[in-house]
């Protein structure tokens, strides 16, 4: 009864992971029910949970991000429907579980912990694409991706992201960015912030300005457009090694209630997505999805929504992957 | 202290239906609040619900999209706030109730319960705007609509829902309009998919591209806009009998989470209504919004937006009754 | 491991109000953590709650708008992210709290009760934004707030609200300005209602139209665009002492769920933001957010919508009190 | 494939009404899926709506209670599964609707619709047994019940809802039992106030006491048991006509989250529904469930304990019409 | 800083399964955090979840049972508090996923599917402990449980399930006992149901009475007590070979709102545990919890109740094994 | 139209605290509507927050407990419905805000800051009762409020929380009372652990047993009842100065979902009052109601316990503080 291409199809498609074409609601629910992966050497791209929501100042709950969004993955799967870009044929993908987490309470340490792995990955050669956490993971991972130079970056958020220390530490999920330029992991004047509409701006913004940063805040975006705003960010970043940061409060509440410090008047997913599609072509290497909350989502909108931007990044990273080896 | 005018408006809209004025929380939510109607020789359009999710693969629930849309419904009424066009002055409209279900849980035979209800209902000359139920209902209804020609079709979707067989039938929620082509309920030809942005891609759009269809894709519609895809859609149907499937899933998530397999990057409901209310003076004999799963929505906001697309869907079919009969 | 410069911001921002630094879960949640304040005469601009829904007609739920916005209102503090503006700089403001209401369920003195107090507020010189409550509070609040002349008004709603007496009153929440028309509270010409798509129009259009209101439908918004509705609007309105009253439901329901009559096809919050900044350098005299109502939210993003624009309208007061000020 | 006795039950079920044994998700939801009845002389027993909140002094949303016990009544249908009565054997059924409310603002031209309903009700020798609705419905169903003689009355609730006329209307809900004990419509002397934990009392336990009602208490319940409560009721009522009202407040919030004053430490649903099946035989001339509020509620919990109680009631009155047409 | 005796501890656990110390937001959710088990010659006792909902007529979503018990059962772990059993040192323990089903629109062979998965892992000699799925998967598991004589049951439901067949199917969520009996793989005369309060029982009750089942009505448990019960359970059962079934829904609602058919009046989650411990040193060979609807649960309380049974009747199933071991 | 009696008792309780006899939904959010009140020396007794959960190892949110409970207590109001006590006839209570937290994200040191604040108002002589927050926070407190000698403890939760320093911290919120012993804070000879089910028990109970706790486990209430407990635990406690402290999840989770760390087969609402109830008379000195966790609550009813607990350990302690007095 069934014909044979879909036979066929069927084949390619388990190819790809042992699981990608069960229900969403039955086995394991694994990144794009991509494999399950304890050996490194067996992938090219790691898709990797950071249970942690340690350095969130407001509505915590991002340590149910990457649960979450393993869970609505589960309707993603495959194939970009947009640009039709496979990623599992442009490299080997695989789900290698969260970051372990010894110093759960204690934000500094555990900064350290997450650093020592992605310096692990790193090593391995594995391009990391993870799922947060509150956005003050992100400059652990930073700093272990560089190899010497400063990367650039591209960082969709409400939000600066560039406070000082305050409440006793440097680490707090509002000031990663801040932490990487002044340790070298990112390279100011290849930092592009996207979505901005910054309501503690003046603690973030002038670091920001005066480290070089190019702020396309959510205004510019309404008056001119996403294409401007994709133009202008590949002119800034150019060729050079970059890591895309989301934090899903880019997005509106709307799109993305369930978020620690959710802020009106953002993207909506699909300019995001088409923002993502326009950054093809460029050399990625890694990525991240954070801020996620599911005790503060409904129907599971947010966490699906990252699931997407997830998976875009991916799309992204496996062509990037696939420039470099073709090199 | 009522002044005339609205006691004469209110005498007015009573006419429409016994119930049309009452508040939303009290009586028996009828869709509208149109009369509840027994028999089908007093109306020249029926509202009716099939609660069956039988056919779905993924989340289930929309076995409760009728009650869910009859209940929201009552938010809406009788005048389209953008066309100013009042269905009940165009023709006589009435809640039939659901189509009564006896193989529950058995697909199959329960597809042929759909076909031999609506082939009653069109041989009655009775035009059927339905309330789903999962999309697997809309081939038994194409099938029984058709008058020995094959009809226009447009489908809102995420999805291109022509798969094969799978699972041990044909009948799944994936395939309708695959079955409906092989049947010749449909003619490809003259069937325009809108909005699609399918995940599962590689097992349907080869049918869907190779038998004809004309297919929108969210990435058109994104570039192009809504006024250009009506423009095309008008072009492929032309004058031919139409009828419109609307699987609410064709919206974003942000406005219909409450959907079996919601797919991020859909249309807005603005989108959605600006298209539909393009359509005007087409010839329409029938429509659906199928894939309402309350039980996964959020504040009934799916419901809502599924009850005014059926809303939007009833004046379209209105305005084509009524030409129909001047002629 | 504080920076300087941030200890000079936190010695600012705290000068605007004591709690504004803390975190939105702890303390108090005053509006927009603004000082509660028993004294008018240490402020210019009083933050008010109307707790009452006794004049809805379908989802009740308002009267607890109020304390919903002033919890989600811990998100938002200070600065204006899009204009800059900070309206502590321009202007006192604090947070009166409730109005006190004693005749709960009996809408006609409650109408009373409410008139009294901004009769008080306005003598006291203080300019009110107010967080409702239904649309019924609006017709006491701009009785009290003219001085012999009848005020201009920019109304955002889905609905006229211009209904002739029903039920037995005249106040109910659908009536407001057609109340303030007859009693020459506001002037009908210099009324500009944004984002129209009434299903009950019928029983409004008509008096909005005949009274000469300028009406702005979502079709118009749809079809050209904010910029050009924002101009027509100013045209309207001049600058003439002028009250803006924002009723959630003018938001679409992905935007705004928490509502009494939500009409799918609204606006963004991004759309109901840039429409509210366009119209800085208005002579603004008052403002109210209503028909928030939180047992019918999702996630809170009704709250934090509605507190959102209560800050646009506090921006635009702050403005319109400098430039008085100045003069 | 089906066994012969299951086609006699089926039979027999559907002359209970023509959709008894619809699904739940199917059809219109009336209570118990009994027939909607507009002719009154066809049954002995109506069940009834009073989509009414006006009365409510705290959290609202109980005008959605009828519509929400209509649907969870989809799962109770026609046996006591305790003590096997069928009520539709003993006596003639149906739903009649909801209470047609006109003033639905203002408090007391309410009651008095309320009172003209039941009065037509009750002359047409029809037992009534309602959904609310809050508490202030109960007062009119009371006074338009006694045919010249005060009737008994058990009263489920947290609250003694005798409290003085205030906030400008005696007719709010916490009041119905002082104002039906000075009408002469109840007997204080035949009156059982049980579960009574009322965090108001001070302003109505003196009523209560005083006019001679005998209070059990929730403190007396949890020392002594269900059983003696009963056996102390039965010895207070008699024989006497005798009326129920159930406060869903009675039960304990984790019971019955959805209502407008819930407090800690109630009955359970197996305790409240052991007191009701206790009090077979008695002489029930009409009862009510009132205080459900949808909007509070999590999953349905407290409309389907509602839906439950109102059917152990039906059960009571449907026994006490057989006895009295024995007579 | 840690002492020596939390380090054994620890080292202790961790040999249970190697994340049996993760935090419940961490890492891949297996039942009880035990190892995924691939091999199962490595294991005594299978955790297996059957997701399927296929055999449901009314609230569906048991589909989601499985996934969502595996992320409550992430709160319970490795010691019964009560009875200070740890499974894990009586037998070898893994989650061996979810049966892959094919047919999941016809139940008709996905019973089949099931029926041949069970027999298999029956075949290699290890006891399963499912998580369903609504309760038409428990007698495909019955059935291949056999070997060759009927099974003892303990059935806890609301319902006895012992409907003839209906609406096309012989094998729908209403049957399994039934079917059970008929095919002589459970001994009726060796069969307890606990908790029943069947709304449908006119349709069930007669065949559990003649085949000879033992039926604890809730009103039995009400009158006498667990204990009673227990006592009365161990008599009828004896030291045969036992299957223990639990129908969520045998829970009160207030415990368990997320399951198909909730009905009133149920055990509370204390008196459940407090049977299943009283029946230590029974010879049970399977065990199932089945019916969890996480779309209608409130607050995970459904999922987590439903983990915790079958956390018990893994205890049980655990000492089982270990008294069989020893002989 | 008021009856006089009514008049006087709004004035008396209107002595209570000036916003007393305040609808839930009006007005600031006190705890039980006391008077905020920023000066010690006008109390007695003080209501605090302290809005952290930075010890929590699971789910988190407690942060958002104390606001949450004050939100629900807005229910409860002045009179105990049980005992007849009104607390505030007995001592002068307020509600002293939120503790001040500036180390939001650093244990340690936050535990520290808690402290600090408990000590300066135990100085004043101030008795406090407090809402938190994890239970981390309890130790600071406990520490603060003995003058030399060990308190007497009474402790209510599902588990012992006497676990060795983990992860980095010796604070986490499983450890407080094992820190107290250790630090000569309580007197573990007078201390009583009730409700005890804990599944991290070979973690905890040896230090419990050891040091001399005396623990009620639920089984022992199951078997023995709540009477029994309580004069088990009078004897324990004698008339030593006692704190209670009360982890919301010593309540079944069907009370008390909205908690940390749920575990099924805990007390009911009206176990826990009636177990307090029976403590009156002891010479209370602090108290606390901890780890409710609103984002993960179901429909407020965790808060609303909490409240209640809160307010029943206000009676105790305002009884206490009467009986000091009058020595």
């Amino acid at each position: 009864m069934i014909d044979p291409s879909l036979n066929e199809l069927v084949t390619k498609v388990l190819g790809y992971g042992k699981s990608m074409l069960e229900m969403p609601f039955s086995g394991i629910p694994s990144f794009f029910r991509t494999n399950l992966c304890d050996d490194w050497r067996e992938i090219d791209i790691a898709l990797v949970g950071v249970p942690s929501d340690a350095g969130l100042s407001h509505r915590p709950g991002a340590r149910y991000g990457p649960q979450a969004m393993r869970a609505q993955s589960g309707l993603i799967r495959y194939i970009n429907p947009f640009t039709k870009v496979i990623p599992y044929e442009l490299a080997r993908v695989g789900d290698v579980g969260d970051v372990p987490i010894e110093n759960q309470v204690n934000l500094d340490p555990l900064i350290e912990e997450i650093f020592t792995y992605y310096q692990r990955l790193h090593a391995a050669g594995v391009v990391p694409i993870t799922a947060g956490g509150d956005h003050s993971i992100t400059y652990p991972i930073l700093k272990a991706l560089g190899d010497g130079e400063p990367l650039a970056l591209i960082h969709f958020d409400s939000h600066h992201d560039t406070v000082a220390p305050m409440r006793g530490t440097k680490f707090h999920h509002g000031a990663p960015f801040r932490n990487a330029v002044l340790d070298g992991a990112i390279d100011p004047k290849r930092t592009v912030q996207v979505g901005i509409r910054d309501p503690y701006q003046e603690a973030s913004r002038p670091f920001a300005v005066e480290s070089g940063m190019t702020i396309i805040d959510m205004g510019e975006i309404q008056e001119r457009g996403i294409k401007a705003a994709v133009e202008k960010t590949r002119e800034v970043i150019g060729d050079r090694p970059t890591y895309i940061s989301f934090d899903i409060d880019a997005l509106d509440p709307a799109y993305a209630p369930g978020t620690g410090t959710p802020v009106v008047g953002g993207l909506t997913s699909r300019e995001a997505m088409q923002f993502l599609q326009g950054l093809r072509g460029l050399n990625l290497i890694g990525g991240d999805v954070v801020e996620v909350s599911p005790p503060f989502d409904a129907a599971g909108m947010t966490a699906l929504a990252g699931a997407q931007i997830m998976f875009e990044i991916l799309c992204l990273a496996a062509e990037g992957f696939a420039l470099r080896s073709e090199r």
